[in-house]
């Protein structure tokens, strides 16, 4: 937790925020934090700043804070991910928020069990649980949008060439496909498949919806790892 | 498990292998495997090529192998990390396997707790298991060299400059430094260093040694997820 997120429930004033909840034992447990220090905090949606513990107890925190910088720029993308399993969903969720993704498309391919889609990770406040976590590690306060998508055709189909329109459509790919590139100038769709990659079927509909496969070497990363490298090498 | 890595002790002739451990398990619970199959194999620090499974049963798996491929080129990198919690140092370790790490050492750093230093995980079999993984992952047959460094100073005063010499010496820093360097020609020694940053006596020290602070930006990224970042823009 390198930022204090705070909640509109937080305040109890314009400059005064307490808490109770896992923050409070994170600011115990981890920051061994005192009355009196100085911590940065930011307000969900909003600015970042200082807070001042002025109060710190086993029962609660109390801080008077003041925000007065922006948060982090987001990249200029949507990333569309075939959903990974439950395990490897919720820390994608924290690198895709950590990472300053804006917009999230978790979506349906042949190649992602059934099962998955049951995963109580996929409810709104489980979700949404670990979009924070990753902004408390890079220091942001905007919640990336989560778009799921249990059905690829009409996705793909309906939705996607609107989504994509105007952007570089990239499609993460192994095979013999041109290099990824690097340090583009402009926004960029881009198709993450899942273990095993997209079926033809699947390259083939993204390609139509304007995406093109490029690859990243002939080592097979894990769904996390190859976020985290497409990223850096795009921006 | 994109590869079926097997080690010496597997061979029961030059083209005969029987599995009888957890590999035998993957097979059946994850690829569902059946006598007749084809499966990408490799021989732990050797070539890779296809098995064909003869035999399998619940209680072993025999294959014919045939070996005609090499294993992926490594990046020309040295990599230090400050010593990782133990729950990290163990996805670390995969990661920095499946990326083609070939030199990883384990460093120590004033922010790192002494406790890290008492994991069961440190241990040879334990990293030697985890290193596996991230090379059945990413289709690699040879283990990377891994050191561990328990004192900061000795090392870095001592051998990191006869280990960068050569090479360009980086030190992944949150701050007002130079943004990492993309598409490097020439060999690396990169250094990350632990939550919450090196120490300046530290990057004083790294400087000594022949390695200059770089960023990437002004998130904060957790050390998982800032390698892959960092190798993915340097290579």
């Amino acid at each position: 937790m390198n930022l204090l997120l705070l909640d509109e429930a937080d305040f109890v004033a314009a400059d005064r925020a307490v808490l109770r909840d896992r923050r409070l034992k994170h600011l115990h447990e981890v920051h061994r934090a005192e009355s009196g220090d100085r911590l940065r905090v930011g307000r969900l949606g909003g600015a970042m700043g200082e807070g001042h513990l002025l109060r710190l107890t086993a029962e609660e925190a109390e801080l008077e804070v003041r925000f007065d910088q922006p948060p982090p720029d987001k990249l200029p993308l949507n990333l569309l991910l075939a959903l990974p399993r439950p395990k490897m969903l919720r820390r994608v969720l924290q690198t895709v928020s950590a990472m300053g993704v804006p917009r999230l498309v978790l979506l349906n391919s042949y190649r992602v069990e059934k099962s998955f889609w049951q995963t109580p990770f996929l409810e709104p406040e489980a979700i949404r649980e670990q979009l924070i976590l990753g902004l408390e590690q890079a220091r942001d306060t905007v919640l990336p949008e989560v778009i799921v998508e249990k059905r690829f055709k009409p996705f793909v189909e309906d939705r996607l060439p609107a989504l994509a329109n105007g952007t570089l459509g990239l499609i993460g790919h192994p095979g013999d496909y041109p290099a990824c590139p690097r340090a583009v100038e402009q926004p960029v769709t881009l198709a993450i498949g899942p273990e095993g990659g997209w079926i033809p079927y699947e390259v083939d509909k993204l390609r139509e919806a304007g995406l093109q496969p490029v690859q990243l070497g002939e080592r097979i990363l894990r769904v996390e790892t190859a976020v985290a490298a497409l990223l850096a090498r795009l921006f």
